[in-house]
């Protein structure tokens, strides 16, 4: 067709499968395993549809900045709201990579990455981990047109001291340095003090896996508000609406029950112990894990067969065909009893 | 601070203003008074809240889709679904619009164009409104890198014969024609039939007018399947999830119900007429409007003053201080109690 010679061509992010069919056990995409707190049902329960009608009220003028700014102790001047962290995550991309110099990221990370660059026409390096999965910090400490990592990392699950991501910071203030925190809660230290002694610090967080809620598309930022303005203003130029008015609800209540939060992270957490020792023995290896999923290699079997004969068993674990990292499977922590099922499965599969 | 040299700057769209005062009569952002559709709140009431834990189902697989599918006679590979018709048109932008020539648009016309052409590096040329707030096809039939225009036009109402559009996207079948239809259903003729014949054509539509769902943030266009891909392939590389769980499940309730829709859409219609007479009454003039709103001038008084005095008594219509408009009024088509309240205070400002 005549008009494809003006189109843009990419090649798009290939998100986990999401199997439709019933009493399948997925493990696929780092989905909490626990409900939202029950005070999100209620929220849902008593929202007020007739007021669909009309538009959502601004991000920046609701509840759920409210919620945010008193759960993290910052003003709301230092937060920004998203359809989620791929939505932030974007809009950052956009707003502060425009630099002629490459944007520096691992060579092992967040597979959207790339892929925003590319879409957005912006130059980048990757820094290779060392052997152990390692961000180096002196990788990223010479001239670059901004840095992006996620702490832990993902698929890795490996996290980086927070000296270390200090040292990052520090090394780049002439660019902005996007933490990328969307597993942060599960163990991590998050980089969030620093955004008062570091303006050029964005610091990403999500409700998609901690706080259970990645059916409603919620993502946030936290830095300095000159940070959040030249966000705020990409964003506005793009679509003034994004999250919808049930979106703003039933966030509010995900954020204010501190200690449903709390005790949904620490089950992950125990259950990722567990599933550390229950691997150890079926003979795998990995690097010990602050997220909600474990990133691990069997000795002997090619991750390959073990993804393929767990998804025969209706369990679905994410397998990459990428290079450095194609005997990996990301496992997500789920309840302990998908966990058993997952160990009877591995047992059958690798003694 | 240093970061800031390598960030982008814009301008944003400012939208209309959001009061939270109660009582306020909101006739500035072109939302619909009905309330959605009944099935609405019973999709609202049995929602799966514990399923929100996971990430929404892709679009393309969802019930919303079959649905659109199904009201409007096409396949689900010829529907796009975004978060509202400002992120299709923002994807469409950035998709279809790459060419070196300018990108086409009216003068007068929705003022998110010029901000989305900015912000994506687009060069474009404002094609002049004839002095009844026409549209003239000629000037869109000269070389360009696309043309983009609403029908019927915001924020003038003004409709363009069916032929008219036709005859733009038959002269440009090298480009993609973007049909921006926001404001269709009240009473205009979609170029939707023209998808078929015309594989350059791309129809916009929105829940948020028509369908009473602004709050809820879906928006959606028609084409010929191989754009369609091409738009999945940008919006996959920016954010694989964008409408959340409750959206997918509520608009599904807005299609279905034919005949709620039609009854809103008549009524506002009626009263539209109704408001033609009165403002006539009240020494305004206007163009004929196919929308749900009227843009009006007064004979005698200027807009800004009516604006103010108006917002003085607690009604709100839209006013821009821009060349050309600035003399008018958009006033948003309510409910007839909110509209005999406009005519009461236009009584007591204008006589």
């Amino acid at each position: 067709m005549k008009w494809e010679e003006n189109v843009r061509k990419v090649v798009p992010y290939t998100p986990g499968e999401q199997p439709q069919k019933a009493g399948v056990i997925k493990l696929n995409t780092n989905e909490n395993p626990y409900a939202p707190a029950p005070g999100v049902a209620k929220a849902a329960a008593a929202l007020n549809v007739e007021k669909l009608r009309l538009y959502p009220a601004f991000p920046e003028k609701t509840e759920l900045m409210e919620a945010l700014a008193a759960h993290y102790q910052i003003g709301t001047d230092q937060i920004f709201i998203g359809v989620g962290s791929d939505d932030v995550l974007s809009i950052a991309f956009m707003t502060f990579f425009q630099s002629d110099k490459p944007v520096f990221f691992p060579d092992i990370t967040y597979s959207f990455y790339d892929v925003w660059a590319d879409v957005y026409g912006i130059p980048y390096e990757r820094k290779a981990l060392d052997a152990d999965f390692q961000i180096c910090p002196a990788d990223y400490c010479k001239p670059n047109g901004g840095v992006i990592f996620p702490n832990p990392n993902a698929p890795t699950g490996v996290l980086m001291p927070l000296e270390k991501v200090e040292e990052i910071v520090a090394a780049n203030r002439d660019v902005v340095v996007i933490v990328d925190e969307a597993y942060i809660d599960f163990g991590g230290t998050s980089a969030l003090p620093l955004i008062d002694k570091y303006d050029n610090l964005l610091v990403v967080q999500t409700f998609s896996k901690s706080r259970s809620m990645a059916g409603m598309r919620i993502g946030f930022c936290m830095g300095h508000p000159a940070l959040i303005r030249y966000l705020n203003d990409v964003k506005y130029s793009v679509n003034s609406y994004t999250l919808n008015t049930a979106a703003l609800a039933l966030g509010v209540e995900a954020v204010r029950d501190e200690a449903y939060f709390r005790e949904c992270c620490q089950k992950i957490i125990q259950t990722r112990e567990k599933a550390e020792e229950e691997l150890t023995k079926r003979g795998f290896i990995f690097p010990k894990s602050y997220a909600n999923f474990i990133f691990a290699s069997h000795k002997t079997i090619p991750a390959r067969e073990i993804f393929e004969r767990l998804k025969e068993n209706d369990i679905y674990v994410r397998w990459w065909n990428k290079e450095r990292i194609d005997n990996y499977l990301r496992i997500t922590i789920g309840t302990d009893e998908q966990m058993e099922a997952l160990y009877r499965a591995l047992y059958e599969i690798c003694g």
